[in-house]
């Protein structure tokens, strides 16, 4: 018997299953980064990792615009305001905060979707947890303030607005926050707020050498870490 | 066979070494917090824990005026300040700063005297590490950054002066921060700048709920995950 890998579709968005070998501990949730896709092959790593050392079921799905998914008029504006931006060294702060905010509005109930789907099929009981750094933290704070399934959450690298920390206020379950401590394109002082923000009790912040792109193993090994540690049944 | 604990006496100063079953992967000083000893419950938990689960020799001496070593009249008159500055709900950073300082004076000789002592026993090529919060990482600081045997180092709960900012610009070794995120008497942006300082590039800081005095048992195995990594042979 062999982890296993299947494609499926919720409410015409596609996404992909990894499943360990016997029964899973949990189901988390894998969001991907600003410009990547459930393809990436970080993801796709980490994926099998959980599925194959931790036991957790792990489902991600594209970000509207993201991999095959079709941009609209005004993501394609923003994509090339953030490539302007970034072309010329200014900061990409501001875009990415109204842009992610733009795409987290469409896949938050992408994400509800998904669990509508899975549940039936993983059993209605299993707990779940969510991952992802950036765009996916833009996603995952807003999804974790309002999806009571949601029972722990793994951030990062988040361009904080008001309504960001709103969401972050609202939070209430275990969260674990990544920090990378010499980031060139975000704000230190922008994880530390939502970090400070978050409404829950029981939440850990982590902070590591070199930018989001670069995030080391033992961090993501901490991370299924703390999901273990809170979605224990 | 058990594990192991014997005292021993290095230039003076009384200490205790707890051995694990087989040969010990590295050797770790562990510093009490002020006003605590090498006896105190939480120290003699972790030590043994370590010694244990994670195969290190374990060493720990008291610091000047504490447990049955003897305070000199400096040392009595602020005992006495940092009381009446705490029943009095004053800020005991500046007094801690001062007090701590001299401690560590006194101190960084002496855990240099304890490897002298415990090297040949234990093989002079063992890598060391230090670990300890508070007055530890007061003394812990200005050890790391003269002292080449120690490889790397855990610390947290640092009350900043430029003496100590300073030392912690000349450490070069990998470190690692804990920060009680929700502590009443130590300043959070103590901790952050004092982390900015660390000459090392690798260098992680983690977060937590709670004070210093309530630091979660996962962070002393994330501790001794940090320090296994570094000290490896």
């Amino acid at each position: 018997m062999h982890d296993s890998m299947h494609t499926f579709t919720a409410s015409g968005v596609e996404g992909t299953l990894w499943s360990p070998v016997g029964e899973p501990a949990a189901l988390v949730l894998m969001g991907h980064g600003g410009g990547l896709d459930r393809t990436h092959p970080g993801l796709t790593a980490r994926a099998r990792h959980y599925a194959a050392e931790f036991d957790f079921a792990v489902a991600s799905i594209d970000a509207p615009g993201h991999g095959p998914r079709p941009r609209n008029a005004r993501d394609s504006a923003q994509v090339t305001a953030l490539r302007d931006a970034r072309a010329a060294g200014r900061s990409i702060a501001p875009i990415v905060a109204e842009y992610n905010a733009s795409l987290a509005e469409r896949a938050v109930p992408e994400w509800r979707a998904t669990l509508d789907a899975l549940l039936p099929r993983l059993g209605p009981e299993i707990p779940v947890g969510y991952t992802g750094m950036t765009l996916a933290t833009q996603i995952g704070i807003p999804l974790a303030a309002s999806e009571p399934r949601v029972r722990a959450a793994v951030f990062g690298g988040a361009v904080v607005s008001e309504a960001l920390l709103d969401a972050a206020r609202r939070i209430t379950v275990p969260v674990h926050y990544l920090l990378p401590w010499d980031d060139h394109e975000l704000d230190r002082g922008d994880g530390l707020s939502v970090f400070e923000a978050f409404g829950s009790t029981d939440k850990t912040l982590h902070a590591f050498p070199g930018g989001h792109r670069e995030v080391p193993w033992f961090e993501v090994d901490d991370s299924a870490r703390f999901l273990a540690r809170h979605l224990a049944a």
